[in-house]
C-alpha cells in the first residue's frame, strides 16, 4: 500500500501498521506492506517508527506503482489530492481517504470513477474522526429511512463553546485556550467559521439519505458572534449551546417530498438531551430512523490516532475487498432538492439591546407580532441605561423572523440586535 | 428469504421488507422476497401486513427450500433454533439471527460451520438492539486494539434502575412499573438476574477481542439486591448505579498477558460518565481502544422495530454477499482465557447494619484493616437503634474484599451486609 503525506494522521497510521502488524494479521488475515509514502519535504524530521527507505517526494510515482493496491490520501486540500486519487483509481488502486473537504465538493465524481474502475473509495475518517459513522451509515443502517442525522462533528467548537460554558471565558478567551491546547490552528477560520463543519455536513447528508448534497447546498453559520450573556441565558433555561450540523429530510407537505434540508449553525439544545453533554473537543452524531429510532455515536472527531484508527478500518476492508475481487455498494445517487433556509421554522432565541425607556418593549413587541412570530418567553435584563429584551419565540419561520430582526434594527429605541440563535427541537 | 418466527421482531421485519421495499431497492440495489415465513401456529392473529400465503407450519422445509437463500432466525431459544440453523447453513443459506441465548452457548461452532460451507452467519440484533455496534466492532475497529467493552446492554434493567433514582421507587415498584410498561416480561429473571446481559457480554467479548468467551464464562449478578437507600447515597456522592457487561483485557504482569475478563454486575458509574446518563430503557456501549481512545454507541437495545431494522441491515449484507459470493472476514478463535473474578480488583461500596453502641465502628474497621482493605470514605447513617456504616473502599482485589465481608459478618455487632456494589473506573 502507498500513503499521501505523513503528518500527524499518516505517521500513526504508520506505527499502527508497523506496531501492529501481527494484531492486525490475526485478526483479519490480512498482511499490510506500506511501499511508499509520499511526502513534500524528504528533509523534515519524521518519528523514529517512519522507516527512511519509506518516503517519497514523487506521489505521482507512488499512486502508479505495481507495488501499491490500496492507496491513502492524508494530504488534504483539493488539489493535487483530487488528480492523485483519480489517477490511484485509473490504476486500479482502491482509495481510502480522510479528506471531507475534497469529499464536499468533488465526492459524487470520485465514486463514480470508483466504480466505473471497480474499486472502493473509502472515507470514514473523513466526518466524526475515529467514529464509526459511516459504515453503520452505509451498511448497517441501508435499509433505513433515515430521518435527521444532527451532529457536533467540530471538536475545536465544541471545545471553546464547552470552555465558555464551564469556565465563563469569552469566546476570544477560550478560543485562546484552544489554541494553546493544540485543538485550533493558527488560523482557526474554518472551524469557527462552521465550513469544517459544512463539508462533513455534506458528507453526513449525501450517505445518511442516498441523493447527493454538496458543500455549497449546506447553510452555515459559525460561533464567533456567540456571548457569554447568550450561554448565560441558555444554562438558566436550560440549553446547552452546540455548533451543530443538522441534516434533515421530511416527506411533511410543507417541506415538499423527500427535500433535504442541511445547515450549520449554533443551537440551543435541551440541557437534558445527549448532545447537550457532549463535553471537550468530543464529537457526537445522533440519528433519527424511522425504524431504529434514537441512535447517537460519540466518540474523539479528531486527533492523529483516532483518525488513523478509522483509516486503518477502512484499509483492512478495502484489502477484504480487493482481495475478493468486489466493491462496497455504490449507487447512483441523483443530486438532491436542497430546502431553501427562508423555508425552515425553528423555535428562536433572540437578544434585542435596547434604550431603557417607557414604551420600548411594546414597540419590538410589535414588531414581532406583525410578522406573525409568536412569543414563548421574554425576559428583561437591566444593563446601566440601556436594557438587555431576550426573546425565545414559538416556531417560525426564518423568513417571517428575519423580517422581523430587520424591522426590530429600525426602530430608534434599538440599539443593536444582540444574539440570534436557533433552537434545536429534539423531537 | 425465509423468517422463522413471526413475533414482535419478525412482523415488524416483514413490514419493512414489505413497505420499504422500493425504498430498500434505492438504497441498496436488492429486492428481497418473503418466500416463507415458519410459525408454531396457523392460527394465531398476525397484524394485517403479514400476508396469510408466506406463513408454514414447517420450519424444516423453509431452511431446505431451494427458493431460499437468506433465513432469518427469529424464534430464540436453543433447539430447534440450533438445529434449523445448522440445516440453513449445510444447505447454502446465509442466516441472520438475534439469538443471544444461542449464540452464547453455540456462537464458535455455527461460525465454524458458516465458514465451511462458504456462507454469513449475522447477527447485529443479538447484542443492543438497534445500534450498528457488532458490525462496528467486527469490520471498523478489526484492526484496533480493544482494551474494554463496558456496556448497558439490558433496558429492563435500566428502566428499573432509572426509575429507582429519578422517582424513589423501591426495586419491586420499579419492576412493577417496568412489567406495566412492558419493558419486563412476566417471569423477568433472564433480565433483573443479569443472565440475559450475560449472554450479551459474552458475544460482545468474543467479537471485540476475537477470542471465545462463552456463557458459562462470565460471572454476573444481577439487581434484584439493590435498595432505594444503595442509589440514595450513591446520588449523594456523586454515582448512578447501573447493571453493566464489562468485557476487559489487558497485558498488564498482574492480569496475565491477554487474558479476559468478562462480568455482568451492578456498578457505581461516576455521574459525569456517558454511561451514567443513559436512562430509561435504552442501551449504550462504551468502547475504548488504544489508538480510536473512547467511544459509546447508544439506542435501542430492544422493541419489535429497532430489532428488526439491524436484522434488516444484516439481511442486506447477507444478500450482498451471496450476490457476489463472499463471506464476512470469519477467523477461527481461539478459546480465551478468562481470568477468575477473585483475581480482579476494583474499589468497592459497602453497607454494614450494626447495633449502635460504642466500639462497633472500631471493630468493622479493622476487618478491613487485617485484610489490607484500605478505606477511601466512610459515613455513617442513623438508624433507630441501629446505624448503618457506608464505605467505599480504595482498589482492593475481590478476594481481599469477600474475606472482609465473611469476617465483618461473624462480628457479633452486624446486624447484616446490606448492600455491596463494584465501582466502575472509568479510566
Amino acid at each position: 500500500m502507498g500513503i499521501l503525506g505523513c503528518g500527524n494522521v499518516g505517521s500513526e497510521l504508520v506505527k499502527l501498521l508497523t506496531r501492529d502488524a501481527e494484531l492486525i494479521f490475526s485478526q483479519t488475515g490480512e498482511r499490510f506492506v506500506i511501499t511508499a509514502v509520499a511526502v513534500k519535504s524528504l528533509d523534515r524530521q519524521r518519528p523514529s517508527w517512519v522507516e527512511t527507505s519509506f518516503l517519497s517526494a514523487d506521489a505521482d510515482a507512488v499512486v502508479s506503482s505495481p507495488d501499491v493496491d490500496v492507496v491513502v490520501e492524508l494530504m488534504g486540500g483539493i488539489s493535487p489530492a483530487r488528480e492523485l486519487i483519480e489517477k490511484a483509481l485509473v490504476n486500479g488502486k482502491s482509495v481510502v481517504t480522510a479528506n471531507k473537504a475534497l469529499l464536499a465538493v468533488a465526492g459524487a465524481e470520485l465514486a463514480q470513477l470508483a466504480r466505473s474502475v471497480g474499486r472502493d473509495i473509502f472515507f470514514e475518517a473523513a466526518v466524526a474522526g475515529g467514529i464509526p459513522l459511516i459504515r453503520s451509515l452505509r451498511v448497517s443502517l441501508a435499509g433505513e429511512r433515515v430521518r435527521r442525522v444532527a451532529g457536533i462533528v467540530n471538536g475545536t467548537t465544541n471545545f471553546i463553546l464547552s470552555a465558555m460554558s464551564e469556565s465563563g471565558l469569552s469566546y476570544e478567551q477560550a478560543l485562546a485556550l484552544a489554541t494553546e491546547a493544540g485543538y485550533a490552528e493558527a488560523d482557526p477560520s474554518a472551524d469557527v467559521e462552521g465550513d469544517d463543519a459544512r463539508a462533513k455536513a455534506a458528507i453526513l447528508a449525501t450517505v445518511a439519505f442516498g441523493r447527493l448534497v454538496r458543500f455549497e447546498d449546506v447553510y452555515r453559520e459559525g460561533i464567533t458572534r456567540i456571548t457569554p450573556s447568550d450561554i448565560d441565558f441558555a444554562k438558566r433555561h436550560g440549553y446547552a449551546i452546540k455548533l451543530l450540523a443538522l441534516c434533515e429530510v421530511s416527506d411533511a407537505p410543507d417541506f415538499g417530498s423527500d427535500r433535504i434540508a442541511v445547515r450549520v449553525h449554533p443551537a440551543l439544545v435541551p440541557a437534558d438531551h445527549p448532545l447537550a453533554l457532549v463535553r471537550d473537543s468530543f464529537n457526537a452524531v445522533f440519528v433519527t430512523g424511522e425504524a431504529v429510532g434514537e441512535l447517537m455515536f460519540y466518540g474523539r472527531g479528531a486527533g492523529g490516532l483516532p483518525t488513523a484508527s478509522a483509516v486503518l478500518g477502512d484499509v483492512i476492508d478495502a484489502a477484504h475487498n480487493l482481495r475478493y475481487g468486489v466493491t462496497e455498494r455504490q449507487l447512483d445517487r441523483e443530486v438532491a432538492a436542497i430546502v431553501p433556509m427562508n423555508e425552515l421554522s425553528s423555535r428562536f432565541y433572540i437578544a434585542v439591546d435596547v434604550i431603557d425607556q417607557p414604551g420600548v418593549l411594546a414597540a419590538v413587541a410589535k414588531v414581532f407580532g406583525e410578522n406573525l412570530v409568536s412569543i414563548r418567553s421574554m425576559e428583561q435584563i437591566g444593563m446601566d441605561n440601556e436594557a438587555r429584551l431576550v426573546f425565545i419565540t414559538h416556531t417560525a419561520p426564518e423568513s417571517s423572523v428575519k423580517m422581523t430582526l430587520d424591522g426590530i434594527r429600525e426602530l430608534a429605541s434599538v440599539r443593536r440586535v444582540a444574539g440570534f440563535i436557533r433552537v434545536f427541537d429534539p423531537s
